[in-house]
């Protein structure tokens, strides 16, 4: 076969066309530089779903997090109570590749805008974490 | 003039028809108590406007601003750095009118749907604080 051509067997005819490819997003030392982390050294991190605007859940980056959901184009998370970094998705496949990323004007909160794989967000199996309204009669306890 | 007519001078004729009413938001007790506030007494709100799923701001709240909120239908938030309460467009005119309140699966996150008045909700005159990129090569430090 000649040229481009692909054949059967190529590993680009395996992969689903749906599987969204993960992009680095460019930074500066500066911008990084700036980011003002809290005393335990995090930063609350919104991810939003792109295209539908739909938030999907929020969570806590430190400065290695960040740098590493900046250069991997995947959410990368400190979790406080296990104290170890997490990737979105990971385990349960629900991947997150970051279409953009933004700070607020106090530069003391992040925003990911994410393309969602999977079944969504939560590990509850909803698509968002907010998922429960108030005045909505839904069990307030924690999951 | 007979039944419901209105007689110009009503009040109702004198406001702008523009301006937004604010609508309390029902609660339950077992929902506030089920709110998991930090050691410092508070949780993270997330400001989103509705019809356009803009992300606006990020504050914070304790148990008393966000009965307030709920109760009054404007944002209330604590200020960390000035140690008081301020209701969101209280002095700028920039307020928000709660139109959706919801909390995430760990009910360490809450998420208010806004409609907002005047221009944005950034002090700096943006309409999201969220406005610059990673990459973009704006002034990365805080205003």
């Amino acid at each position: 076969m000649l040229g481009g051509s692909r054949q059967a067997g190529d590993t680009l005819d395996l992969m689903p066309s749906s599987t969204p490819t993960p992009t680095p997003i460019a930074y500066t030392e500066a911008e990084i530089a700036g980011v003002t982390f809290d005393g335990n050294g995090l930063v609350p991190a919104i991810i939003q779903e792109t295209g539908t605007g739909t938030v999907l859940m929020m969570g806590w980056m430190n400065e290695a997090s960040l740098r590493r959901t900046l250069e991997t184009g995947r959410t990368w998370f400190w979790s406080r109570s296990r104290k170890e970094y997490w990737c979105k998705g990971e385990t349960s496949g629900d991947r997150q590749y970051v279409r953009g990323a933004a700070y607020d004007c106090d530069a003391d909160c992040l925003l990911f805008e994410v393309e969602q794989e999977g079944r969504g967000a939560c590990h509850t199996g909803e698509r968002s974490c907010f998922f429960r309204a108030f005045g909505s009669g839904a069990d307030p306890g924690p999951r």
